[in-house]
């Protein structure tokens, strides 16, 4: 069997891609140890050619190519049905895939607006300009502009974490007492949030201590996968 | 075997209640056929004895008392393992909560919003004065000041409907290709709206087709049970 991880990396190896996080945390679950290629913002022609667009994650599995995290994640669910489960039951793919939507489209969008004007120097310096144009051309602003207004819009992400707070409060993962898909997804855009700005969106938050408990659980878990590679950068790193 | 269902009722035995709804879902998908007490809120001391807390559903099985919608649907997957499942295995089950959460923690909330001034004359008569009192206490103003500002919260509304509508245009049901307790519990949030105003919410929202018709779907699913009794009140049964 050949496994391939075409994961993204920024400044100094750092892992910068909530995407790719999760599909690191799903092949540790699945006991799956991947040859990993680094994956830049410029190496864009060799991605298109591999998978015939331009986004990573992307594995190749025994030749097949497979794109989007998402795919991925079922992916290896049916291929490795034999090792940890990462959604149980096609009940629990649905609701996976829902709730790793509610991550993307509401927990990262706010997660952008917090770190943004932070997350430029995790990039790796060849891939700034990139980076730039394209955020901003999708957001019709500037990466400063976009996060100017962090601290107001700072409220709003704690209130949208209040489903997580209540269900662990009573449960130790969002999947039930152990972890799965459901922690992978929403995890990895808190770690992208960890990783891409020295400011904790939850160090404030008085009444999500559940959430900041199991955040820290999670960068632990897989022999402290959340911290195996480094994180904000330095003063002297940036400079 | 003994089941008794204590089920919140309005005007004209309206079922007025999403939490009341989501069990009523899943009773059906069990395929059980309870004894069915339609419960007002004058009747909070019978609830009280019953159960020593004064919230409904409650379901009664062999003389075993079961309250709070969460734990029934527990309860139910639990006792009736052999039936059609409403989580399919642990991970659905811990995911399903936290979209059960969801479902409360942010649709509902902001659907009160919506509908609380048309939905307090879906309440029985003799129920309305404890129902605005609880109400606007919890509230801090009036049920029509709560709802006076919804033209400008319904964006935010919508907004929070896009994992909806990103998981519908990929699956059929939330739970995948067949309804789960996942889609119960966050369609009882839309039905408890469709019931309490004469406004549809999701009337002019052009890029939440699939989440329509997912709706539609719900009221069809077990013989049209969204629509066995009656919806919104008309304006003779108003006055």
């Amino acid at each position: 069997m050949t496994l391939v991880f075409h994961e993204r990396v920024g400044l100094g190896g750092r892992r910068i891609s909530p995407f790719s996080w999760r599909i690191r945390y799903a092949l540790a679950h699945k006991g799956l140890d991947p040859e990993v290629v680094p994956t830049r913002f410029a190496d864009v022609d060799r991605i298109r050619r591999l998978s015939g667009q331009h986004f990573v994650p992307i594995i190749e599995h025994d030749g097949e190519v497979v794109h989007d995290s998402w795919s991925i994640a079922c992916h290896l669910e049916d291929r490795f049905p034999d090792r940890p489960p990462l959604f149980g039951s096609a009940i629990g793919r649905g609701a996976s895939r829902l709730v790793n939507n509610w991550a993307d489209s509401v927990l990262a969008v706010s997660l952008r607006q917090q770190i943004y004007a932070d997350f430029i120097w995790c990039v790796d310096p060849g891939d700034r300009e990139y980076f730039r144009g394209s955020r901003e051309m999708l957001l019709g602003m500037t990466l400063e502009a976009c996060s100017a207004d962090r601290d107001r819009h700072l409220p709003a992400f704690l209130a949208a974490c209040a489903p997580l707070e209540r269900t662990l409060s009573a449960q130790r993962f969002l999947a039930g007492e152990a972890p799965a898909y459901v922690d992978y997804a929403v995890f990895s855009v808190f770690q992208y949030a960890r990783i891409g700005s020295p400011r904790d969106v939850l160090a404030g938050a008085d009444r999500l201590e559940a959430t900041r408990d199991w955040r820290a659980r999670m960068v632990a878990l897989h022999g402290g996968l959340g911290d195996r590679f480094p994180g904000y950068p330095t003063q002297q790193e940036i400079a």
